[in-house]
């Protein structure tokens, strides 16, 4: 077997907005280079869900994909992902992949899991078997998932959360980080590329301690940085004001990741803050419930008056999905529980996402960003 | 607008196995020819289950597929199809397309359907609401749909069924197949194409009847002709010897589709009786369950022995689905319910069931058909 010796993870600015944080890149990985901001379909068991593989490349044309540390290691596991030779090999995305730490899934166990200072026991939610992710553990896993960004084991803090407990628990995630770190430096990669490391910024809704962790998270100089903990509950207020005041700390030559964020307005806002990296799993989550979000606004596609609507869903795209079939159609489709529904709506959002992180980039690349992002804010949270 | 005049639709035999009564064809219909013997997967209501259209025309390679007349009228409706110009305008497949009567479903209903002379009462599956199906309006209702081949209203008897109710239930499908043929000579196409109205053989398993019936629907000299009441419950010897007693007496030159026919097993071995065109739910429907048809046999995905298997599902086949991705990732998705799973499992047993009818016609007419479906039959059936 030949070896592959590929760059080092690279980040290089290619434009600023004038009037907002916003800002272009170009984030160079071993599985190819990922245009900034960008959004990341999330495939939580391996897939994201109802879409294949080559529609997510072709028709959607997302750069980067999400896995789950936590749904991974329990199906298929380990061992199988090893013998396939990573994630990549095993569902056959060819582009950048990124893993979850698992912490967001084992904060979501509630009863079923117990943190403790050496790592957090929780049960499966599949079987309710016993297990035990330390820091170290779990780098180990993502080495063998083999994304090409991988994340710190944090503890994602719940809203609402006292100031006690977020402190608490942001030292913990500062202290698992320096875990992580010395393990993912003490290991190598397990199939010929880099695998770039992201900590996370936790600290709840509380100005010291977000300030506090985003100066931890920078001193650790990593390969981009991530903010976790926002997107749980909290008035959009809250999160713009912590994503704000963390852009302004974490460094500007890095990608900056605001996970699982958000809503069509919310990425537009955070764009314009600084945020280069989004995952959510609302366009997919909310397609099978015959919600569509499009250039125009969002879409109930069960409500009646789309029953005999013959236009495309969104022409405005470009895509197979969005263009191919009618409002119509789909519409019948979902009323009908037909599995096609849930398909034509998963691709149709995800391409709108990436659509829309594309015209941003073209807005900020032109230096006309802020005007066009406050219109199409306006547009994307209207309902028709 | 410009009206589309297509040729009247023309049946051409290309060749025959000289060692069995199997036959090549070609179909030309409004929307293009149909290669026979041919496989039509079945969409029930509008959409062939987790399979978009696309992948159905390149990488199924579907010559024709089905609609369901009785699901199609209670939704959309045909107000909707009518106003979208046609079920392949509606759903955007462009290739042939046949319509089953509704008599199969509206005898499937049970209790909740009423067979007088005039017609069928029913209540929708859907809401309870009553309906009434009569030869005339359901006629009415596929020339609204606008399939390119249109089936006659019969009743399919159940098995086991007597020998007087077979009788007077063959009596009344002749009776209505002549309303049937009647109300089609006295209306027009509403779409500029050509549709042919295909009568149907009954008369349960008794031989007399099958005569009498296939003989009789010979007679009305329509543009193809169909077998129906089969793979209903009765023993594959029934199936076979009632089949090759139809194929005797229905017309060389016309087309013969055996309805809802069936396993790999049974389209070969009813090809070699002279049967041109089949449809079944079941590549559709036990792919959602897991099952698989290969080349080589019959997989039940879910089963451990496939679990680290990383070779392709079918790599003879050739298409995305089947050689794309591995047993091992396609068990894990239907494990983990993902929807994905259901997707590469319709595709590729699609794909099976339109690659060995187009192998049926290769063998046919290089003359080899009646030995290579002998081994055929044997590695098909087998479980791996």
């Amino acid at each position: 077997m030949s070896v592959f010796l590929p760059p080092i993870m690279k980040f290089q600015l290619t434009a600023r907005d004038p009037k907002s944080h916003a800002r272009t890149g170009i984030l160079e990985t071993g599985h190819g280079p990922i245009q900034t901001p960008i959004f990341m379909p999330v495939g939580t068991a391996g897939s994201v869900k109802a879409v294949h593989q080559r529609e997510l490349e072709y028709d959607i044309q997302a750069q980067i994909i999400l896995g789950n540390t936590y749904h991974l290691y329990l199906r298929p596991g380990t061992e199988l992902l090893e013998k396939a030779g990573g994630l990549h090999k095993f569902n056959g995305w060819s582009k950048p992949l990124l893993t979850d730490s698992g912490g967001y899934q084992v904060y979501s166990l509630g009863a079923n899991r117990k943190i403790k200072d050496d790592g957090v026991t929780f049960k499966s939610h599949i079987d309710g078997s016993k297990h035990l992710f330390t820091p170290e553990g779990v780098m180990d896993i993502q080495r063998t998932i083999g994304a090409d960004i991988i994340m710190a084991f944090d503890e994602c803090t719940p809203y609402p959360c006292d100031y006690k407990y977020a402190r608490n628990s942001m030292a913990l995630t500062h202290q698992w980080l320096k875990r992580c770190v010395d393990r993912v430096n003490s290991t190598e990669p397990k199939y010929g590329y880099e695998q770039a490391l992201f900590p996370i910024v936790q600290g709840s809704v509380y100005k010291d301690l977000r300030e506090q962790s985003a100066e931890f998270i920078a001193s650790q100089k990593q390969w981009g940085n991530a903010i976790g903990g926002l997107s749980v509950g909290e008035p959009h207020e809250d999160m713009y004001a912590m994503t704000s005041l963390v852009c302004g700390i974490l460094p500007a030559d890095k990608p900056r990741y605001l996970m699982g964020v958000g809503t069509p307005e919310n990425i537009l806002e955070c764009i314009a803050l600084g945020i280069d990296m989004f995952d959510c799993v609302m366009p997919t989550r909310n397609a099978r419930n015959g919600m569509l979000f499009t250039a125009e606004g969002i879409i109930n596609i069960r409500n009646e008056k789309w029953k005999d609507d013959l236009s495309p869903i969104d022409a405005a795209l470009g895509g197979y999905a969005s263009t191919f079939y009618s409002k119509a159609y789909l519409r019948h489709l979902v009323i009908n529980k037909e599995i096609l529904g849930a398909q034509i709506a998963s691709i149709h959002n995800l391409t709108f996402y990436l659509w829309l992180v594309k015209e941003a980039r073209l807005k900020i690349a032109e230096g006309t960003f802020s005007t066009w992002k406050d219109e199409m804010v306006q547009k994307v949270k209207r309902r028709l």
